[in-house]
């Protein structure tokens, strides 16, 4: 079976693109994270959580790769990593969550995980979906097809290389359907994967339950119909 | 006049880079380095010691910004951050230095810079060459669209975003004359530029003479018709 690289943010994004690979079949020899500075960094420690879990759960020996890359030295602009510039509330979808934007974030996060992927022999996947498309330009198709040839372009014997996107077109209510498909294939509660995943941009003890990615959560959660496992702030 | 950020790896090649686009009227408001695992870690010392040299001399503000990225950790097989594989020797533009080879690298450095430079309203400047084309894929002409496309497209407001590459068709002699003009444009000895450079691959003391870099920057020097003030190997 193909190996595969995975992006892994510890979000319920790339956690579900995790459990959905597995449970595919695919070999993952290594996923990687990203310390960017990000103020909800209780992220990068449920990503942590999950690939333990996954290892000792299924036996396998997954490397986990996190690399640091200072955004906060690079982008002084971004709600995500200046400590001056608040995190808008409101529904994700919106103009006023610009603000969260990190200038190239999704390109530096490819183009570092493809060194890895390449010298793993592997392609690569990332957990971006359509209800991204609207605020991060470099979740878009046409981006993700863009930086594919230009990795290809980059490199030798790269001819195989590829970035699976297997959420690029659905939304995250999907996304946590296809989570919950995935559990009951590898033979895991639903609540072992989300209890392990963490949304909120707020870097608070819970979650705040009105930011923008929350409000987004919480409806999926709705929508696909079974609980969402963490706790949120009265 | 222009904002243009710089990707300085102490190098002569982007050392003449920056020189070259004072001397043109730019103005520079930060230049980024990146201490990757390079063996040639002295490199780093020239990038910082040049951009003190010109801050204090030219009564400048240049930012320089330094970046880890850990090649080591995710590209095990080069030459250039594996303890394990020797550095070729040889002339440079020849088949054994594929080992040198750190996958997606300029694409890395160019993503990374990106988001600098996008945060200082600025456009990119790297100095690949014509004598890179041959074994490093992501120095070519085409490549170098390719990113500057995927960057515009990854991100908000970056219409005029653009990568500069002055040095894209000359070689490392034309570079080296470049450096003279330069030098004479801004009243420096050419001397003060090139003695705060380094070239050579290995971490030794002295420039080994013999790497495939240092080869074909004394064949350079040599061509251009004045002597390389670093020291050498005996």
């Amino acid at each position: 079976m193909q190996n595969v690289v995975l992006i892994l943010s510890g979000g319920m994004d790339s956690t579900t693109l995790l459990y959905y690979l597995l449970a595919q079949g695919y070999n993952v020899p290594a996923v990687i994270s990203f310390d960017y500075g990000q103020r909800h960094i209780k992220e990068l420690e449920c990503a942590k959580n999950t690939v333990r879990f996954i290892n000792s759960l299924m036996k396998l020996d997954i490397k986990h790769h996190i690399l640091n890359v200072p955004f906060g030295q690079l982008a002084t602009k971004s709600a995500l990593t200046a400590k001056n510039v608040d995190v808008p509330e409101g529904h994700y979808a919106s103009d006023n969550m610009r603000a969260t934007v990190v200038p190239s974030r999704n390109l530096i996060f490819l183009s570092i995980a493809s060194a890895l992927a390449i010298s793993e022999d592997a392609v690569l996947a990332i957990g971006v979906h359509a209800g991204d498309h609207t605020i991060y330009r470099d979740c878009r198709p046409e981006f993700m097809q863009q930086v594919t040839q230009t990795i290809k372009l980059g490199n030798w014997g790269a001819e195989n290389f590829d970035i699976l996107t297997p959420f690029l077109h659905i939304d995250k209510e999907g996304i946590a359907i296809t989570g919950k498909h995935a559990a009951n294939q590898l033979g895991i509660a639903v609540v072992d994967i989300y209890a392990r995943t963490w949304t909120c941009y707020k870097g608070l003890e819970k979650a705040c339950g009105k930011c923008g990615s929350c409000v987004e959560r919480l409806e999926a959660f709705e929508k696909a119909g079974f609980p969402d496992p963490i706790q949120y702030a009265p």
